[in-house]
């Protein structure tokens, strides 16, 4: 169902009572853009910490407007065995409300409204009838001004819109070229005393015309008149003159004072849409969700915190409950399955074999979506099929389950591990943010920070780790970049190599950590401890992959009932990771259930982790000059035009004639390779 | 006309072909917002500088989108005695030109956005179908690329659009679950090259799948294979394969070399029509044009300059002659007959008497504007109306010649006194930017700067000055304003009376420019002369016009034949504004006819100057309340949200005893009265 301006107020509760019955909820955000900066994969390094890639988001995409939001609720029919799905597609635009409220400016991305234009998008439902908004704090001020206004009235204050505060102060003065307008005005008025029209309207003119009309009634006719200024559809003023006695005058602004009520709420418009869904406390599913989830709160709560933390604990309370199905399908069982985890194609992948396409049903009235006719980029229909993907990928699950089950709701303790995780775009050994918990700390003791003149360019990194064997480069900016080099032992020997260096400057990952920490003083205090990064008893080389152990189906063993069964089954793998002192997390809920993972799910891990996934398949996500799961990423892949110069850019041997040679060996090794020829991808895929 | 991306090309020779027989041009600009500050009056002080003008206008308007362009040629038809006109309304988008182009960001602010909805604008042809553009450096930029990558291709160095640089390293590494797409891949070419198709088009497939397919097509077959990535119109990317020999496949290169040369003509686009517009060097007609001027060399030509002295001679390359109704409207003989000098009032005015309704007939094929049915902020219809406004004008001017001349052409002399003015918005006592030479400087002697805690409001203001009569306030900032006393002899009792404050300063408005030129050492060298404020010789009791002296069509005297009629009328006021040394703008071209003001002339300019016009008829543009006339501010008057707190606001008298007091003054007093009581404007008007 489409909703503009035009139809929002009718629609109200049908979506309400749409939230109200569901079991789960998606969503989907449109955006007038991605990032101010000056390309995107500057503002995505592949090593970047939580708290940097927030900043990064927070600083370079806020600015933007989400203007589209799709919602599709689903329900489980029982007696159907189907979903049955209502899908919504609202358009949003800040209207400024009245001549005092917020003129919103926001910022438009070429490279994304072009995007959008090539997708079929309406840009006119949006500007001319997108729903209007406010934040919290902008509904409080606007009720209180009501309220206020309503209070003056109450004590005969004074009625400021109606009556010309210079009312008292005699007649007004005319200029001479105004005095015709103004006596045939009057002569206008008197006429409407003495028939029976009950109202005059005045043809439009200037606002000085108004003025002296306002002040010339006012002294001429000082009761019996009711005068008001009215706008035309195309924002014409005219005056509008009406015979009134003292009760009808009250009747009126009485009236007035309830179209107000009824404006502000208005005002408040589709933040009610938002406040609903946050109020239900139910599932909301989304896909690649984080910038949903960031913009969805700046524009309809309040202004994002600064800090990290600050930002996950208000997203708890307004979505006590997310699931992002591209962290769903990057992890195990799903990982091994799903070679491309873009809406599009995990939509397509989870109708094949061993998935199952879920049956769903939309709801009379609803415009019904045909997967087999994609819409995508339309928020509604992303938001359905991003639903579909969670049902296909969590009735999976259940078929682990013994005995196996065909239905699992989004009440199962199955779907929990990947509760309020959310997928972080490119960062090599970090997949999600945690909402509820501390974020993974990989030990990065393998990485070096290195500073250089700003000519240099990746070659050049490349010659002066020569010597190192495989190097993989993720630049900072023009002066900078990690350097991960294969052998965390050979940290050491780099360190003394460059130590009378006057060109470049090496530290390791931790200085470069603790000379970050030194710059922000006071935010130390918020952050996750401070040495976590040193006591982290993770390494690069046994990478660890979270979610269920690589499961077989014999490996579970038959405890009594499905719950048994599916508590034995959360056993996510990412106990690996280290986290910082609880000291640092105590306001979090912590559900780690560590300790839970088996043998045979740590030889799982070390071997089929997530690091070595995203080398193969998954490797798209960490080259620039692969665009197609950049989908995800709300916008056209064109929005990464300097990424040889500037991406995260993989490197592995240090010379063609290496790499020649690195072909000869064992086949681990060539699926390494796979990664290094990314970057030989010609500019114009 | 209308003129988008899809009839762009086509129409570039009607365009070019009407400038060219033109007479003059009109032109007009739609922007997505006019100022990111927090509120268009605090950018717009009534006692502003030119220079500070244009750097708030540079610094808060330029991010906004130039998104459509009026122009309107206008020819005269002997045979027929009327103007030929030719509208066109181009749509304007700054596209991605491809992957490595520049990703404009541009602003959009919600009220400009609105008003032009209201006004039914069309954003899908913007945003969809908008002509590209290219500033000068981007073209020069993209040229030498072209050319680059062309000798590389003629020197063999490879293209590396074509052949995937990896095809050297031996078999791609193809990873196990690629490993059955890619051989289908392979079997389908063998396929190609035993059957009589000439081209395969392969399914759309990720970016990493294509790498596979160019590194394995090109090692299996090194020759007679074209392979090249294809996107479709959903910006899907599939693999094209063809059967090419050796020569085929140059000529294809050569075809591809052609399409990027095409390719860059229209990526510079919509720059084109500027171009032409400037290379014609003819009159460009515009109302209330400084912004459009602006936003049309910043988009289509440069970044504008730092400086204002700078902008001018940059605007001086590319419209070599300007001019702005609003200001000709504004200025003698017209501002005592035009009492609203927005467009469309200025329009109907000039449709009746002492004027005269423009005979004018549009082209065929050129939908015919009806000026009855309003299309009012629709780029072209805007510069229509403005072109006939300027002949309506034109031709009132020949009026006065013996014998009167009802056709006067654009390249009379008759208005070369209005050229390369453009009309400042709000500014108390400099009506125009002057492009050719220096700018008026009115001695400010009668204005304080004060400086206060920022819980201060105007009544406070004026609650301190209420010895000194009548006062002016223009708001600054949150701390402080410009307080014009109406006596310049009081100045010195206000600096004694504050001399011992200590809440609030205040400064002469030269101390205060003294102040600003000392915090930007440097620049001083580059404004005009800096003590042109002290040595002024023009104070506001006796406010000059600028124009043609009041005329009185016996005042002139029958000189023998038009042409020295028309010299004797060129006598503009200004020269009662001091001037600035000739050595700080030794680089204009002045074009001051001092001295040929006679004593008639004098006369009428002391007592129906500019300065009180705008205190009467249009005082509305100096009221922030009054926004009828802000509709040639590009949009809608509610962009002055905040005008009661911080506006140009007009303070007569000290309190509303005072007041009634002054209203048995004589009428000169009373007709200041009425800027008083702008201030009393309710609100919600």
């Amino acid at each position: 169902m489409e909703v503009t301006r035009k139809n929002y107020k009718d629609s109200l509760s049908t979506v309400y009572s749409a939230i109200e019955e569901a079991d789960f909820l998606a969503i989907d955000g449109e955006f007038s853009g991605i990032s101010d900066g000056p390309n995107v994969s500057a503002l995505t390094n592949g090593l970047d910490t939580p708290e940097e890639r927030y900043t990064k988001l927070k600083k370079h995409s806020m600015d933007f407007l989400l203007f589209q939001f799709g919602l599709c609720t689903f329900k489980y029919d029982q007696t159907k065995s189907k979903y049955i799905t209502k899908p919504f597609n609202f358009y949003i635009f800040p209207k400024p409300f009245n001549r005092t409220s917020p003129d919103i400016k926001f910022i438009c991305q070429s490279s994304s409204i072009d995007f959008l234009a090539s997708q079929g998008f309406d840009f006119n439902k949006v500007f001319c009838h997108g729903i209007p908004y406010l934040n919290q704090e902008e509904e409080a001020q606007l009720r209180e001004q009501t309220e206020e206004r309503r209070n003056q009235q109450a004590n005969g204050v004074g009625t400021p819109s109606f009556i010309s505060p210079s009312s008292s102060k005699g007649p007004a003065h005319v200029p001479e070229e105004h005095k015709d307008f103004i006596n045939r005005v009057v002569e206008k008025v008197e006429a409407l005393f003495s028939n029976s029209e009950k109202t005059l309207d005045l043809d439009p003119c200037t606002g000085f015309q108004r003025k002296l009309i306002y002040q010339t009634l006012n002294w001429k006719f000082p009761k019996g008149l009711h005068v008001e200024t009215v706008e035309t559809e195309k924002k014409e003023r005219y005056i509008q003159v009406s015979k009134v006695d003292e009760e009808e005058r009250k009747r009126r602004e009485q009236q007035k004072l309830e179209r107000e009520q009824e404006e502000l709420n208005d005002a408040v418009g589709f933040s009610r849409v938002i406040h609903a869904i946050s109020k239900s406390g139910k599932l909301v599913v989304g896909h690649n969700m984080l910038l949903d989830v960031m913009h969805t709160i700046h524009q309809f709560y309040c202004p994002l915190p600064e800090d990290l933390q600050d930002f996950k604990e208000v997203t708890m309370c307004v979505f006590p409950r997310l699931l992002d199905t591209k962290l769903m399908a990057s992890t195990q069982p799903f990982k091994e399955l799903i070679t491309n985890t873009s809406l599009a194609e995990l939509e397509k992948q989870l109708k094949e074999n061993p998935f199952k396409s879920p049956q769903v049903e939309t709801t009379e009235r609803f415009p019904s979506y045909d997967t087999a006719q994609e819409q995508l980029h339309e928020a509604g229909y992303d938001a359905y099929i991003t639903g579909l993907c969670f049902i296909s990928m969590a009735n999976y699950l259940g078929s682990f389950l013994t005995p196996p089950k065909a239905y699992i709701s989004a009440r199962s303790k199955l779907i929990e591990p990947f509760f309020n995780k959310l997928f972080l775009m490119r960062i090599i050994d970090i997949p999600y943010l945690n909402i509820t918990g501390p974020d993974l700390q990989p030990k990065r003791d393998h990485v070096l920070y290195v500073t250089f003149p700003k000519e240099w360019k990746t070659s050049d990194l490349y010659q002066l780790f020569s010597a190192f064997g495989n190097i993989q480069v993720s630049w900072v900016d023009d002066t900078s970049a990690f350097v991960s080099l294969s052998q965390t032992d050979q940290v050491q020997i780099a360190m003394n190599t460059s130590r009378y260096a006057e060109s470049y400057k090496i530290q390791t990952y931790a200085e470069y950590i603790q000379g970050k920490e030194k710059e922000k003083p006071g935010q130390t205090a918020k952050t996750w401890g401070e040495d976590g990064w040193v006591k982290s008893n993770y390494t690069s080389s046994t990478t660890s992959g979270f979610g269920y152990p690589r499961m077989r189906k014999r490996s579970i063993s038959p405890v009594q009932g499905a719950q048994g069964t599916e508590e034995a089954l959360i056993a996510d793998g990412w106990s690996h990771y280290s986290y910082p002192d609880s000291t640092g997390s105590k306001k979090m809920k912590t559900d780690v259930p560590s300790g839970q993972a088996n043998a045979d799910a740590v030889e799982s891990k070390t071997s089929e982790g997530w690091l070595r996934t995203t080398d193969a398949s998954n490797s798209a996500e960490l080259s620039p000059a692969h665009d197609d799961d950049d989908e995800d990423d709300k916008s056209s892949g064109d929005t990464d035009p300097c990424s040889d110069a500037e991406g995260t850019i993989t490197w592995q041997q240090t010379s063609t004639v290496h790499r020649r040679k690195s072909q000869k060996n064992k086949k681990k090794k060539s699926e390494a390779e796979s990664t290094t020829s990314l970057f030989d991808v010609p500019d114009l895929w």
